[in-house]
């Protein structure tokens, strides 16, 4: 079951002529008005976030889990229980990202641009790395992205890997997926390698029967792309592996972003670049 | 209050001819009957890591303080409660490390090489990455390792650097100091900054005082070592920080390893190497 709740704002802003411009707070205030939106490409230098929001409860469970499975969930920030902000995030996390998904025992029971009303005071917010931070490095080494191309969100679907659990929680690894020209798929290793803590180098290449992906035409989040003559499909770990394990361990309540539509940060994604 | 516990061997085994070449199975024997030396160069190769076991209750306190101090205590794995032995250990915790502090309200009640006594099935134990586990590409990248050449422990100290708290943890960082020819300085960081897991490149090259400490031939933990004309003091992030947070958070219990005392993974040091 699932509804999407309109945006506070009567009218949405519309979407910016030229979005790797904007400032993260810029960009977190269109999102608070309403502005629902992907944001690979948004706010180019910025690192960018998937959230996780689980009661207090779990929260070792879930940063355990983290733990072990570090290439999909790469912990970037942690919230006390109840805070809205964080120290890579200046915004109010119930409300600056685009979108957010609410969780009851594992079902997805709403989809809204604002997760004020649903927010609990024992929530603790993870913001977890997500692979559209090392999309700008990417394109600065002359790699193509083909969802920023296509103004597009990029391509997830669950894999048939499964995380190492921790406490209540386990479920699959999910996977973003970028077609990438065989020729350059080195270099798309190399570039992404040097960013650990956004799920730096892919977890796959080639073959997605090997995952367990039956299609690439129907991605389970996101949308599909195109993958053209020579181009290779490149599988990344994503950050909405959490969210996967939200709705393969139903705990009792959970807020994760859309998938897509994540924390922008006010840190510089060259912040966690390795040598 | 401290008491050193003799060892449950009534003759200890004496300390081998070429420690670098045991296996880790072997260098575990060994702790476990009872011999009680720091284990910077044994086992080359293969990572060494700290140890903190703490209380169900405060695991989650610890992996977020943990989290917030990536530098000084990066995980590298964690048990679930009660849990003797650890995906990267296939030793017994309790025995296999060649010396343990146990820390009552934060004070230290007893060092011994036996913790099986004190141990508790409610404990969680924390292996974190030890910077001896860069310490074999350093001396294969020809950089001196001076507490190897003379057989002694390295040198560690609190700084003037206090962690980032989480929950009911706080305390200073602690770093181990190695002297470095003003030559291989550069070399020193570039090669241990290939290794993150394990503290990774230094947190301060030079001058002492900055960080504090008055007198660099009275570390606060392990033994001093000479520093020769031309030699500059480099230090690194350290894992005994977890126990100097316990000291002055003074939880209800804790076990650690004593400083220096490690335990010897079966995990190769390269697993940890970044590109």
């Amino acid at each position: 079951m699932s509804q999407l709740i309109p945006p506070t704002s009567p009218t949405p802003p519309v979407p910016p002529e030229d979005p790797a411009r904007l400032s993260p707070g810029e960009a977190r205030a269109l999102f608070r008005a309403g502005l629902r939106v992907p944001t690979s490409g948004y706010a180019a230098g910025y690192a960018q976030a998937n959230l996780i929001a689980l009661p207090r409860d779990l929260a070792f469970d879930f940063l355990l889990f983290a733990q072990r499975n570090p290439k999909s969930c790469p912990v970037l920030d942690v919230t006390e229980p109840g805070e809205t902000a964080a120290s890579i995030f200046a915004g109010d996390i119930r409300t600056d990202l685009p979108a957010y998904r609410i969780y009851v025992n594992g079902e997805q029971v709403e989809e809204t641009t604002d997760a004020t009303a649903a927010w609990r005071d024992d929530l603790v917010a993870f913001l977890i790395g997500c692979s559209f931070t090392f999309e700008t490095p990417m394109l600065e080494a002359g790699i193509p992205v083909r969802h920023i191309e296509t103004g597009t969100n990029v391509a997830m679907y669950r894999t048939n890997r499964q995380c190492r659990p921790a406490g209540r929680l386990s479920g699959p690894l999910v996977v973003s997926m970028r077609p990438i020209p065989a020729a350059q798929v080195a270099d798309a290793v190399r570039v992404t390698s040097r960013y650990p803590a956004v799920h730096g180098a892919p977890v796959h290449i080639g073959d997605p029967a090997a995952l367990g992906i039956a299609d690439l035409g129907r991605p389970d989040f996101g949308d599909p792309v195109e993958i053209h003559p020579g181009e290779i499909p490149v599988f990344w770990a994503c950050g909405v592996t959490p969210q996967a394990a939200v709705m393969a361990s139903a705990p009792e309540f959970a807020i994760g972003h859309a998938p897509g539509h994540m924390a922008i940060t006010d840190v510089r994604d060259t912040t966690y670049q390795v040598p």
